[in-house]
């Protein structure tokens, strides 16, 4: 008999990781002659545990798989839910008896680090218990942090975002007159600077904005940077600089939590104020000049408006690829992109140990920050640009782009 | 011999800004046998004073013009400049010395209220001093507040792109499990709540988010926002809160001035959280649930990812019937739009007394409010929905939007 395919999506949502539910469950469907039933984890594995899981096929009959590819977000709803590490833990005979239950032969689960361990761990108690399930990770994350792969599904579209949200930006700060501006635009990603990086490619000619772009892999000091700051303000009438959420100083506090003075608000709350905060502050008083500060917030994850048809096409391809290797005997993987060496851009799909890659964490490499601290290199360029290429048409509805959503929540 | 044409922008910028200044540039060449000259004023009347103005024709002949019609902020500058009460004061002879040494007979400019102000006094000025030169006002403001106009250019855009903004933080907040979470966006408009009304055409269905929203229009009670908080969370686990930057109390004060704990920060300065922020922690406080607030900043008059066809049809429109109209003999007037009562959506270009039309303030009627303040009627989203209508396809270079911009800023 046939055995059953069960996907889900854990971790934060991204622009395109309805892309690779999609590419997942339209190889499923189209190998009939080796899957049977593909069911979704209604988030997670948490979902899986609940016994909330749907059979995904209706959706393909009905095209809402189609309208489900370019719906940012979780199709199916994520988790953060993080397996024991102990192996004897009473929830992994609970999740294999689900398995047994809806008769699953293989396993999908998109997302990040976190989702790649817990392919890992049931992969290992799979192994323990000598269960023929085949377990594969798909990758998933605006980080771009997950080691042994070129780049990551979500990224491109959040570069992208990034990209062309900071160039707008800098049209709107450049709009009044020689009186001396500041902009600081605050980039999500704690301890890699992938996407604060993307900023970069913002610029329309050398010497544009954002002059000055701070990653979290270097130590960043705030005396240094008014200095920057101040110097590039004499060349630039309107700055704009792009920091990391995740900035810090060479003993590692992060720069949003230097305000001292706040200690709580009225309801006994500590305010933090995030880092682009705390540095508008800093510009104002330092240098007296009109400074503002802005959050690209949740948007730089799950904006439609911004997809990369590169990103969009690979994440379903890394989908599809998982379930060809699974089908192929492959387990206890996740899928990976290897970028061949000459232009133009082509990746390769291949597999890599999955427990060789949850728990790590690819950073910008220092080679590509210059000295200072302030900028990045020609190579990150020559490496992000390929990524953000293409534009998605997002179907429209009244005016709206029109997002598949499961009618129960 | 034939006169000049000189045009201007002024206030914050749009993302169709740019398409009126395409509308009024176009008209005015295509117009040889009545206009000479095609000048812009480089940030607005600050700009003309300075003697800091451009040839336009140039533009129409590279391409640029038509690359300048779909480029957000403002391609000449803008400036915040406000002309003196005082009809005798020094300025006025001064501004019309540049329009002698230029020869100017006709002057637009694009902007809000503060922009019609200018438009206003200049005219006052020349029918005191018998000048023959024409004014005419082309209406924009993503805060869609002024009067005698059906709406502005600038609002659809703005408006698209809220209501696609937050559909998807919709999407983003749905995809974590049961547990309940509130998520606060708050949105542009200090005194109309236009932009923020506009959030309620983000629901895909009856009940969705955003399930409340809260314009400036009417008062703010913190506590019956708290209730229907708690209420609203008990059909719906992930709500989405949708508020206007200006919200205020009974007593006018503004929600984001409630803060009375927190004075200043390190460099003295007052640490003024925003309404999204100050309510954040009052859930927080209250209601014990996950909360978070997000500014949607100035993305919402920026992007040129969510341009509402309509919009920027409109925006050019208007720039070429103020052309048409000041050739016709018309001055002292600005743009306006009458829509025709009978469907499908039509409208009718207009002039209306510029005089009757700054320092005025249209905002949402309270008959579209419901009556607890906590939402909008079928009016407004009969009102808004045409406006949003119709994507456009911007340029891209290298995957990114390609703008237009003045080559020396």
């Amino acid at each position: 008999m046939k055995k059953n395919v069960i996907v889900g999506q854990s971790g934060g949502p991204t622009a395109v990781i309805n892309s690779s539910l999609y590419g997942v469950v339209c190889e499923a469907l189209n190998r009939e002659d080796s899957c049977g039933t593909v069911y979704g984890m209604i988030n997670g594995i948490e979902g899986l545990l609940k016994g909330t899981v749907m059979d995904m096929e209706p959706l393909e009959r009905s095209g809402e798989l189609e309208l489900i590819r370019t719906t940012p977000g979780a199709y199916l709803g994520s988790c953060r839910y993080r397996l024991p590490d102990d192996l004897e833990d009473e929830v992994y005979p609970r999740i294999f008896e689900r398995f047994e239950e809806y008769h699953i032969g293989f396993f999908f689960y998109i997302g990040g680090n976190d989702s790649m361990d817990t392919v890992s761990k049931l992969s290992a108690y799979a192994d323990k218990i000598d269960s023929e399930i085949r377990f594969i990770g798909i990758p998933k994350t605006i980080d771009n942090d997950l080691v042994l792969t070129d780049h990551t599904p979500g990224f491109g579209s959040a570069a992208k975002y990034v990209a062309s949200t900071v160039r707008e930006i800098a049209l709107d700060a450049s709009v009044y007159d020689s009186k001396k501006s500041v902009t600081i635009v605050e980039i999500m990603g704690r301890h890699a600077g992938w996407l604060t990086a993307a900023s970069a490619l913002a610029r329309k000619f050398e010497g544009d904005n954002p002059v000055l772009i701070y990653l979290p892999e270097t130590a960043f000091d705030p005396d240094k940077f008014i200095e920057s700051v101040r110097s590039s303000l004499e060349s630039v009438s309107n700055l704009v600089v792009c920091i990391s959420e995740g900035i810090h100083d060479a003993e590692g506090t992060f720069i949003c939590e230097l305000e001292k003075n706040v200690e709580t608000d009225t309801f006994g709350h500590k305010m933090l104020t995030g880092s682009g905060k705390y540095l508008e502050n800093l510009v104002k008083e330092k240098l007296g000049v009109k400074v503002r500060s802005v959050e690209l917030n949740v948007s730089q994850r799950c904006s439609s408006a911004m997809l990369s048809g590169t990103d969009l096409k690979e994440a379903a391809a890394a989908g599809a690829y998982g379930v060809k290797c699974a089908l192929e005997g492959a387990s206890t993987k996740m899928v990976a992109f290897t970028r061949l060496p000459d232009a133009p851009y082509r990746i390769d799909y291949e597999l890599k140990d999955v427990h060789l890659i949850c728990n790590q964490e690819k950073t910008v490499p220092l080679e590509w920050i210059t000295k200072d601290g302030s900028d990045v290199s020609q190579d990150f360029i020559d490496y992000a640009l390929p990524l953000i290429q293409g534009s998605v048409k997002v179907p429209e509805e009244n005016g709206l782009p029109k997002f598949a959503y499961r009618k129960n929540c």
